[in-house]
């Protein structure tokens, strides 16, 4: 009877992470400003863990961090100067309180809390393995993996054992964890998950993106490096390559989609990164039209961009309405494209009778692209040019990014096909080329598989599921 | 000790009505969905009250629709084939649940429900004589005043009631009101505020802002002219010139920055003229500099008009955080300055070393884009200009927009003095020919009161606050 | 498809209302604590209005105290030394929260402030000749009525408007009002509806019962009198005789069912004279059984008379769920019975192949009486004596008690008659005279028209309705 | 600022539990219906997990039945034929969302999850050995160890794992278990939890109280032996003794005070057992009085016996307010006593200069009976005796209920001592004796170390505490 109205974006990101170490500093307050600056990277929960010197606690629900922490009762209870925070999309792991981050575990070291942004990819295998030696599994999430395995290390010194709990994970990965005592950061080898150094006044600060320090007024240091782990207590901050790097692979959709436009990564700011993806896109594709529009939020640092390039106008075409939330009822009664009218309306006044450049940031299985061609040819435009700011995707991805093989239409039709699946008049794709050189840092910076299927390492995902069956 | 943050928009707009007269129609949902399109026109209270020929029934609260209304419960027992809706910003009367519309009243003639936006300039003067006459008010609601002049207007026919009420009343209204079995919609003889005509199938319509029929897919048929009734019941639409048209003369504010971009007013679409509004301040400013940004979100049409007529690169400069609503809480222990950069976050990357024309749509008390340039130059830029896309506002408005006399900032500066006062190396304001030019409409067709003190009519305030003392 | 839980009492109270004048205290808190004693005399809604000598507040929502007020948040907003509060059972006026109490109007003596417990008779009359002269009308409560009465008296002074509006209202009331600087308190001329004066230290208080004095630790001073007009304001306790006392007829059913045990009236504990009501019962059926048990909560001082009467064992032969409340979901999918009992629980062990002597109140419709005997049926008694420690209800009430002509079993049937249709196997009432002199009180003490249709005053019900209508 | 206030029970229960195997029904609404008839056995948490055949759900949270499912949202989710319930009182476990029952776990078996009433004495002991073999703790809860066990068991067969975990587990417990098909109740070899099995139609039910099955109309079956673990799925129910029974000891508490009175252990009706403690307890001491009184709600069936066995009235002396629950403001500004007037306020009237027997279950701390005793002595009594119907308690409990050595009066003074110190002017326990003739069963029959000392089993408090220091 009831729907609640739940946008599908067509990518989702895959969580934001953040650790604080404040001497003397009440550290949940700044914990909760920074889950509301990193709160694009997941909508559904959030949490803070706080730690003292002695003991730990957590705080977490369900929902936006403006739901979870609706007044500052539960912060006030949050007393410590160690803290490290979570907001969460669910990849793997059903979308359940239990499995919202922090989680935190007691075990022979004392406490031990986890956040963490990516997937494991022998997730199953590892499962398998610590279930037949006889561990038991409160929540489907990646962290309880870790911490079972440190715990199981035998090792006293954490370092050491989470040494060999990394030997053992595959895939991409960001940890954020704390004890009673320390913080600590720690990055898969290939670094496809981000993770950041920031430093404000005496406290050491660690996110997924750099616009959380700019929250906070702190200053960025520099990125964890790949396979690097960072521990932070009352020594200061100690480095340990933990397991070798093997590269740096970040995901690129960081740069193309997921990040807020003010974060960098390598160097570069994100929005500019943006704006150059939309240069190139228009250089490869020299369309004559009437204006140029994006699709929010995405594309609004993109289709300026292609606008400039091409000399054209550039239009908010679009009006998208920011009030529709969790709680937004779906439309039964009325028109579904009312209802879609509701959320991006289209400006007649503006399209009609036009040319329009459209420019959107990915395809991943083309029916957002379908539902937005159709609203501009609805509102009268003549013709509808669709710009990508990324290629085709064609290959699924197993770190986190949620594309299931089976749903990829770049995985099943060529350009023309999707051109004409999403009722477009053209269909330009950003070349990978292109794409890279509008990063202006180097091809082996960036994991690109889902367009190329060059995955940084052996995938285990299909044998496991031959292996061990579907329950994992 | 909790201290809610209370976003201060520098301008307040006085509240969105709309009203539905759909013959076997459930109307409630409806009315939730357009009440969604229109909140951007009062986040404060929102409110539906449906009539099915019998009875009538109101549903209101506090906050936003999402807020008043969280699932269906209450509009499934909402039944009725007119409605009408309302979602307010307080300007006259305190910010109350008491005084949230629709207001619903018995008197005589059966059921009333009002909703108006706007403000009675003789509101004081009213209210004396009625109380003085043994009347009761219960809220500090406008809508109360007419409620007690049609009840006290001795007539049996509700227009006559309604002509008898309006010829008392001074100042700027757009009331929607329903009986059990009628729509009725009236504006004031100068038509200041917005209201327009709608149809959808068998329907009819009424809007503060066309968004509103989009938002249905419902057809724009005619603005309601000033000075008119519309009555929508069984017999259809009639309409009454109810009291006599003073010439048109809608707010401008409503261009400038209160109206939905894909809005339109008098035939012209509100992204359009803001976009003009921008290309001809750029050709009153020709500024030469690095790149153009606006403030979000009233500047996201203006700013790529300057940029576009200047042939500068547009920039959206600053990233604003969309997630801080109602309860987020007020940095205390942090820096202030941390907690404005979490709200509005400018790019340093972006910015640092660069001259950079910042868009405005208007200044008010200047506080705001004091802290604006401020932040711009914290970020690195060397020269920060401020353009302005309206004139300097240097009489206070009585009609429903809260500017108070003495906190204009136009009002006890000139230019240059301002120009020192918000930190900005350059102020352009748009001229006031200019200003009207962008529209295309003709001078006559606003009030410009604020920047000319032309008022359409006398202004009681002053006198009313002599006669009657502070408590009106 | 989600029914709540309603309990369907028999008797419906109509309210509990209570002010206290205390200098430089701050009352809301007290009030609050008032309106937990008062609460069993209404459950729908709950109100607080404090004044501090030169304003007025309200907070009021639907539900319990604790629903209203759950946290300190409202209560700590108001602030003054002078509060009224309210607690209520809809007898007229729906229940919507238009119709919570306190009502607070605004009128040219300035604030007035009206809470009330009772009826008025002639209600739609004062409607249609208020709503004919112009009069509107925003809820459905007959304090509206007071409020207008007064505003339009005409009379500079409160005391003066109070007696002309005094003097055109029929039927049963309690009120306690509250302007800027003083509380007053109001009582019909034959004090149908109870209103007690106390005192704490030095603030002066008003109360329907005298165990909302207990609760605060106060001192029980005396009853306001019929007619009686009591002013409390910096001058202290002021008594004016507002309108001439027709006698004292407090309504019996306050002693038989509505008040606390621990509260007085008359100078009579309500424990003890119902104690006695069971005994004078007792004396007139001398019934031989195996056990005498109660209804809970109303037979919990009865019941225990009975038995000691008859000298037979008193069981608690009911254990009733003290935590299904408002939000407790309607049994669906069960047997309806199961949902029965998991209210109400007949102990098996204790009745199986006894005869039980079932002690209640009243019986109005009838229903709960057949569901109770049935229950104790089901779980083995072999016969089942009922008791009703008050007359059989002939005649409807017109002063507050929710009791339809229609629906009165004790109108429609004799005693052999019900006896059959609740399936005992024997009903004796308490006779009218056997219940006044368990009170110890005079006969002319109380209103009993429901036992024998003496009404204190000519009755205007069915007139009205004969002559303004449904609508009234 | 605000504290909430909470009730300090002398003593605490710790928790209920039920389980439902119903073939073909929706069991989760029933589960819910019988949650609220246990309530009585815990209030800080409440919940429910379905199976369905293939997997396992769970919907948990703080607070009453009524907190955790406001409406059917929650309820209509958990589709399956089996599920469990549970509410909690903590006893070990800090009061956190992370300890509420039930817990689901995965293991190599599949699902696990697990509701628990009582307390393992070697908890610290097993999770010391626990975490010394690599297991990681997300609770405090016992229910997590035995997850731990079943888990290492090595067994494939459930039944042989709960075997080998039960055979390490000491101390007083009571298991319902759930997988994805089956239903398991396992009792402690002593039977000192309670436990019972009843059915309705074709329907297995397990619960802590059989006031649980007349809640849904079920049939009482027989109750778990000690030691028996009982398998419930598509083959029906299967018993084995899991580990030999020691004999049956249940706490004797669970008739004096937890249970409800329409429970029934051993055969015996709860209610009449403490009806015969009271009439054992008259004739133990034999005293003059006026009246006899008993404490709310626990010695309502007590006190009527002690009143009719010393031939004395019987009076509800005391009226407490059924409102005040888990959002109630503890009073800071009014005086303390008059908070603990607005909970129990005794009846003047009722006790003023009369000689009071004051019926209590027990006496723990001696806070409470001296808070009542100066209750009834400023109500006006001029002689209290107090009569308490069980044994003076001089050993603490190491089973879930919630004394402590160091606060147990009765371990600390004598008869004349205690007296003394709650002001009674005569005190007067229940001889152990009298207080097992009462029940009449056999003294082996019961647990009643507290009064003796004679613990079933060594208990491991006292080492563990040594060998493992603090933390476990």
């Amino acid at each position: 009877m009831e729907k609640k109205y739940r946008e599908i974006n067509e990518l989702k990101e895959a969580c934001g992470v953040f650790g604080i170490y404040g001497p003397g500093e009440e550290v949940a307050q700044f914990t909760y400003y920074v889950l509301y600056a990193l709160q694009h990277r997941g909508e559904e929960s959030a949490g803070i863990a706080v730690a003292d010197g002695k003991t730990v606690m957590v705080e977490k629900g369900m929902g936006l961090v403006a739901d979870v922490f609706p007044n500052q009762d539960k912060l006030i209870n949050l007393k410590g100067h160690i803290a490290i925070g979570h907001v969460r999309y669910s990849t793997t792991g059903a979308s359940e309180l239990v499995n919202a981050q922090p989680l935190l575990y007691r075990y022979r070291g004392g406490f031990l809390a986890v956040t963490h942004n990516g997937n494991l990819t022998n997730s199953k295998e590892l499962r398998y393995k610590l279930e037949r030696d006889g561990s038991i599994f409160q929540t489907t999430s990646d962290s309880e993996i870790i911490a079972h395995l440190v715990a199981l290390s035998g090792k006293k010194d954490l370092v050491r054992s989470l040494k060999l709990a990394a030997e053992q994970l595959r895939g991409a990965y960001a940890f954020v964890l704390m004890t009673e005592k320390s913080l600590l950061g720690l990055r898969d080898p290939w670094g496809i998950r981000p993770l950041s150094i920031g430093k404000l006044n005496g406290s050491f600060i660690l996110a997924s993106e750099t616009c959380a320090f700019d929250s906070l007024g702190a200053e960025f240091i520099r990125e964890v490096r790949p396979g690097e782990l960072v521990i932070i207590n009352e020594d200061g901050l100690v480095s340990e390559q933990l397991i070798p790097s093997r590269g740096e692979k970040l995901c690129i959709f960081e740069f193309i989609y997921f990040a807020r436009p003010d974060s960098q990564f390598m160097g570069r700011n994100v929005h500019l990164v943006r704006k150059e993806l939309g240069r190139v896109l228009a250089r490869e594709h020299k369309l004559k039209a009437d204006l140029v529009t994006g699709v929010p939020d995405s594309s609004l640092s993109t289709a300026p961009g292609v606008a400039e390039e091409l000399n054209l106008s550039y239009e908010t075409a679009f009006v998208k309405n920011r009030y529709i939330g969790r709680t937004f009822i779906q439309p039964d009664q009325i028109d579904r494209t009312a209802g879609v009218r509701l959320k991006l309306n289209p400006m007649n006044s503006l399209v009609e009778g036009k040319k329009v450049i459209m420019v959107d940031d990915s395809i991943v299985r083309g029916t957002t692209s379908l539902r937005i061609v159709d609203k501009l040819k609805k509102a009268g435009a003549v013709e509808v040019f669709v710009l990508i700011s990324s290629p085709r995707i064609t290959h699924p991805c197993f770190y986190g990014i949620d594309t299931a093989s089976k749903d990829l239409i770049g995985a099943k039709m060529d350009v023309p096909e999707i051109t004409k699946a999403i009722g477009a008049d053209y269909l330009g794709f950003l070349s990978q080329e292109g794409m890279l050189t509008a990063t202006g840092l180097g091809r082996d910076c960036f994991c690109t598989a889902c367009f190329d299927g060059c995955y940084p390492e052996e995938i285990h995902f299909r044998k496991q599921k031959h292996l061990f069956g579907d329950r994992y």
